[in-house]
């Protein structure tokens, strides 16, 4: 087991995990498993928040009063019977209790270790004379999460303790719920019927997974069913049910349900015990059967394979996260940011590019940019997303709100309201595939429109799009905003139809831009110069009716006032419209220094760039909903980590490697333990926002929202690939033109590329005046890999001159 | 204070309290307070469930997660961060807490009363040599809580202590919320915005009041208005907040609120102190000031009235019960029986009446029968009622599924769900009210329909409800249930258009006499034998379709079963046929000794009448979602005291006085200390229901849903009026035709009448052979007391024959 440091957390040697050492340093820090069924987020104290999907998302374990469903909420509250994944210890022979991980019975550990891996979550504990490891994993393909504690004594007396895993169900349903012991099932059993008042529910209902089930390997010796039976007088922190010598065997009748049982054992010195548990959602009992079968039966394939269910799924899980193939793997002077990149932020991506974010509608620019996360993983998902998007565009090129995944699918809650840059994404999202892949020939793919069945190619689907963007321009030649672009809360600078948005007449732009790029390469360069002339009309729009002199405004409302302008008090200023200026070419060199200035003066804080200030403290009616939002939270100035991944973008763009830099390391918690603390998380996933407002607000400026659903890491990803390490893909093969920060010496990375392998070595050398690009020991004309084959490796080095420091 | 007794609890000498010496013997045992803006359930271990209207059901105290807003559940289950009022205590010289009420901190103290009063409840705790008053009323009229702590030294030591009045007020909002302390308000203000996505919304609430404060009368020395850092690892049993000398006096920022404030004081052997909260909602700051000018401000009015806002209100608030003006006052050989119905039962009456149960579309059938109730109140409120009913009526006759009371209310939930039963109530609950008042004149005046602005006479609309009743049949006779009947969740018996009930049909039969009664008192003999026809052949359709040989079915299926019936393992047998049927008439002589057989047989349990047997297990589709409810629980085979209540009204018309007497006993906790922990609730209202299910899951038999929403209420005491104490007014005056119990050999009342007081006396004589009625010494001809006058008082005894026991 690690020896307990002074450190807060730090990865593994083999950076294959991530350790925090404390339950009570970053309480809420978090980590999170996931298959296409199952989304679990596990924080350090054993708190857990699991949903999974039939076919919307659905919970098997509730808080212990009626939730409302809603989506992730970041900063999520905990509180003492908030649903956790723990295990009571009694010792037999003094009485005295504690509890794993940490909660409920909270008794300080003599060494606790949280620790986080690809596909499971270990704590690590010595207590009271035991060496405890309860670890968890998920299926790889079902809603079951997969359990194991061993008990160790590490002493040198023979010990006697009971152990009691405890799984609150909570509050499952006013209309029924109950819970009880099946002998046969060797399983706490659950049962529920979700609450409903119209009878066409219940055909929608009745097949829902409605029981909630703790199956153990071994039969316990006692069970309890019911929570305030188990609980008792003694709380949480010491439930009355461990008074006595077994638990009581008492089911819930329309109670609050638990799964509780009790295994009572003989330990030597240094003898060891493992203890396996399923847990999760089921139709009925037929199905807990064969989940028992699955992973603890004794079929012959498991006997022939010499591994038994539940090792066998575990591997699998593992297995699913090992297969990645991120394009990319990077050795650089900075630990933490090889630690990241190597193994949680391909992670990430995935995530998001698996489960869609455990949606089945989801928003369409997220949809979009979560598989160009996927463009450097498994190029093929990016593929098959877009066509699937584009099955769902509009005739006239508009597109949808969001995706439908599934056929019982239905545009929900902030899908219903009309936002207007979704078409911006198609062209900007489909040229980092492109650029991966060069796979041109989606291009000519036939798919039909939402309202009209006869096909058109891709290709034709994306001009539609782009004709969209230009059509619904008002007469200053702006983009309509309507209830919202990019940022979904600022729906009330258009509703009345002719309030526009600065950041996304500059989106078009860039889109517009980049599509103008993929007709150049279909050899189309006069529909190229018209979607570039397209694009020029929105920068000189931007020009004119948004520099604000030191910035651009973000947009005019309803009633034509300019807003995110120097004149006002709160939000003055917004990220966005900078980032997308440097994008689109709406900045020139003369505004681009402007632009750096007034982010850094504004809007920089230690935690990155905040995505507006000063943030709103009033609701501001022709902005809207944005405003109402605490100041600094979420899009109301927090650091909103996809903003900034847009600027980081953008400074790759303009050729700032070092200030790019800085800002993507501030996207991950620092060296420092105060500042750790602070943002009170894990560096194994960017969280959606830091907390903002820094100047107003400094005691939660920093802190993390634990919410790993972000668009952020895609651009991060495209980031180091196309500005870092500059290892983008053209029709013509791999260009090579790093961006590193002059402070690196040198730096390696392993570059996957249609099939090839670069191992690439980046190295500053005294006396060069321009960097060499070396293959295989021959010295390149240019900074292009032209020959290479798939299946093969290549050695590449690319010699940079020493920074001269001005 | 109270002497602690063996005692689980009792009332006060006085009656006027009602009294609970222990936190854990019945610990969801509750009592509720409210104010037409407020209502506020509490627990006696400190939780509280508040909910105010603006002018749907909002909060302002909330569960440390995001809750569904539902109606008001029964078996609300508690949890330890649940919202509740406590205080904690720190002794200054040992640094030992304990808090108060009995959560969070749970010590056990030396001496508990959870005193419950009609318009305060108050919490009597010795411990620690303190003696401890934690009160709590509500204001009269707005949506503010009135909190009073009286802390006295009872030992001989000077004593140095801190408190801590603790509100938690949860998770408010996703979208934004924050607490503080503001100095010049004395108050910690958590502010925050009710979260929304589509712009009209915005339009709807901005003036929701979404500020929650705790304001106090003096200044604290220290506060803490953040949930997490008042708790920190000492967990709520032991905040680590109180560890220091003061509270650190942080804010939240988008974090968990709370209101915490730390007041210091040295009490000297004898001596006390007083602190004063208010705790509530409110719009902005400006009307927190309000608040705080009305209950602790020193205006000229209140110096005049020589008595502090806060003690006003107070005093308004007990005013508001104490001049309830319930027409029978009763004194039996039974105190409990005394008890409940001289100060409990009217109050639960008038809750009904004055607060429509917390909605602003209350169900038809509901709002009817709360204002029932408020017939013997002050009967002007039904009639106010039953004219906002009625000018929601369709000129078609049908009655929607609710009753909007407020311009911006809309039919929602279970209103959306066609129901067939809502014209029955009319004539039923009218005739209560036109035996107590009189008023026929009410029958002429002119409403207009929902769908027709020219008016039409109440008398008028009564008929078309009536000719409905009598359209919606189907070819055998009797009436189509749709998606439900009085049984809301039996949504699937005719969700087709063919599905019947039995019930409705007896119902309306019994509605349709109960208006050829009116007929007849307006001298329309006629038209009330062509009522009374209709009536027959519903009677007649049940009897030939419905007639089990035992019992009663309770109606068929769109597929043509009959269910309710012997044939069946589950729902064999409902109450609600039975009762109606006697009501109604279709059960003759013959069949009246079977049902009550039948009922006897299957339904009856210690804790009172099942309104269904065998509980249903699992879903019957052509049922529907009843079956589905936990079995034992609400419809599902509970003993669902609204049913009850019809029963006992029934009985009382079929003479049935000792089985009647024993069934209403049944509806309250007995004089047996185990049966009320069973129980678990206080007499101080009749709960929706108990647990039923006794045969099969006879561990939660009998336990109290503590919900004190039902419309019971208005029936039982219809009964008493009725049927036990028999003073039931009529066209000529007041018939005196008591149904005692025939263990009683003598009772008095005191019946206020059409404005006149009857002080009665029943006595059980030797010597006599039939009932004498005496007024004022005279010996009358008959049963009928005419002769009286408004204003004046009279003495009547009623001498009865002794009971021959057979």
């Amino acid at each position: 087991m690690q020896q307990v440091t002074q450190q807060v957390m730090q990865p593994t040697a083999d950076g294959q995990r991530y350790q925090l050492f404390s339950p009570t340093a970053m309480p809420a820090a978090c980590s999170f498993l996931w298959n296409p069924q199952l989304l679990l987020q596990l924080n350090c104290r054993g708190f857990a928040t699991a949903q999974f999907m039939q076919p919307e998302p659905a919970k098997y374990a509730h808080a212990p009063v009626l939730e409302a469903k809603t989506f992730m909420q970041p900063e999520q509250p905990y509180f003492a019977h908030h649903p956790g994944r723990f295990v009571y210890f009694k010792d037999e022979q003094n009485g005295s209790i504690f509890s794993l991980p940490y909660e409920p019975a909270r008794q300080q550990a003599e060494q606790f270790c949280f620790s986080v891996g690809k596909s499971d979550v270990q704590w690590q504990v010595q207590q009271a004379g035991l060496a405890l490891n309860w670890q968890v994993s998920v299926s790889p393909d079902a809603p079951h999460e997969l359990w194991q504690l061993t008990v160790q004594n590490t002493g040198a007396q023979l010990r006697e303790i009971s152990i009691y895993p405890y799984f609150p169900v909570g509050y499952m349903s006013w209309m029924n719920q109950s819970g009880d012991f099946d002998a046969e099932l060797n399983a706490v059993v659950c049962q529920s019927v979700t609450p409903y008042q119209k009878y066409p529910d219940f055909y929608k209902q009745q097949f829902f997974k409605d029981q909630t089930f703790l199956l153990a390997e071994q039969p316990p010796i006692a069970w309890c069913a019911n929570q305030s039976l188990f609980e008792g007088e003694g709380g949480l922190q010491k439930p009355d049910a461990l008074l006595g010598a077994t638990l009581a065997n008492q089911p819930a009748h329309y109670q609050t349900p638990v799964c509780a049982m009790q295994y009572r054992l003989i330990l030597a010195p240094g003898e060891s015990r493992v203890f396996r548990f399923v847990f999760g959602p089921a139709y009925d009992k037929c199905e807990i059967a064969a989940v028992r079968q699955r992973y603890f039966g004794d079929s012959a394939a498991q006997a022939a394979s010499n591994t038994d269910g539940f090792t066998a799924a575990q591997q699998q899980a593992a297995a699913r996260l090992n297969e990645l193939n991120p394009c990319l793997q990077i050795n650089t002077p900075d630990e933490t940011l090889n630690n990241f990149v190597n193994h949680w932020l391909p992670r990430q991506q995935f995530y998001h590019g698996d489960s869609n974010r455990f949606t089945t509608d989801p928003q369409t620019r997220n949809y979009l940019q979560d598989h160009m996360g996927m463009c450097y993983l498994k190029p093929a998902s990016f593929r098959e997303a877009l066509r699937k998007a584009l099955s769902q565009q509009h005739a006239s090129g508009e597109m949808p709100d969001g995706i439908l995944l599934h056929h019982d699918a239905t545009l929900k809650y902030i899908n219903q309201v009309p936002h207007t840059d979704q078409c911006v994404w198609l062209p900007v999202c489909l040229s980092a595939y492109l650029a991966e892949t060069d796979d041109y020939a989606l291009l000519d793919e036939l798919l039909p429109f939402s309202n009209e069945a006869s096909t058109q190619t891709v290709f034709e689907h994306l001009k539609r799009a782009m004709t969209w963007l230009v059509l619904k321009k008002d007469p200053r030649g702006l983009n309509y905003i309507e209830q919202g672009d990019w940022c979904d809360p600022m729906n009330m600078v258009g509703f009345q139809g002719r309030g526009v948005s600065g950041w996304l007449s500059l989106a078009s732009a860039y889109a517009l831009n980049c599509f103008a790029e993929i007709c150049q390469q279909r050899d189309l360069p006069e529909l190229a110069t018209h979607y570039q002339q397209q694009a020029a009309q929105f920068n000189l729009a931007v020009n004119s009716q948004l520099w604000d002199g030191n910035w651009y405004g973000r947009g005019i409302t309803d009633d034509g006032r300019v807003f995110g302008v120097s004149a006002e008090t709160e939000g003055r200023i917004y990220l966005n419209p900078q980032s997308w200026a440097m994008l689109s070419g709406a900045a020139d060199a003369s505004k681009i220094p402007l632009l750096l200035n007034a982010i850094q003066q504004h809007l920089q804080t230690p935690y990155g760039v905040q995505m507006l200030a000063p943030a709103y403290t009033r609701m501001v009616q022709d902005i809207g909903r944005l405003t109402q939002k605490f100041p600094g939270s979420a899009e109301n100035g927090s650091v909103y980590n996809h903003a900034v991944a847009f600027y980081l973008y953008a400074l790759y763009q303009i050729g700032e490697p070092d200030l790019a830099c800085t800002l993507l390391k501030q996207m991950l918690p620092s060296d420092d333990v105060a500042e750790q603390k602070q943002r009170g998380q894990l560096p194994v996933f960017i969280p959606n926002y830091y907390r903002g407002a820094y100047q107003t607000l400094p005691g939660t400026a920093g802190r993390s929202s634990q919410l790993f659903n972000t668009g952020t890491v895609a651009w991060v990803y495209r980031a180091l690939v196309e500005g870092m390490f500059g290892v983008k893909g053209c029709a013509d093969g791999l260009r090579v033109e790093p961006q590193l920060p002059s402070q690196w010496p040198a730096a390696s990375i392993v570059r996957l590329f249609r099939g090839a392998r670069f191992d690439i070595q980046f190295r500053r050398e005294e006396g060069i005046a321009a960097p060499q690009l070396w293959l295989d020991r021959a010295l390149l004309p240019d900074f292009m890999i032209r020959d290479f084959h798939a299946g093969q490796s290549y050695q590449v080095t690319l010699l940079l001159p020493l920074v001269s420091r001005s």
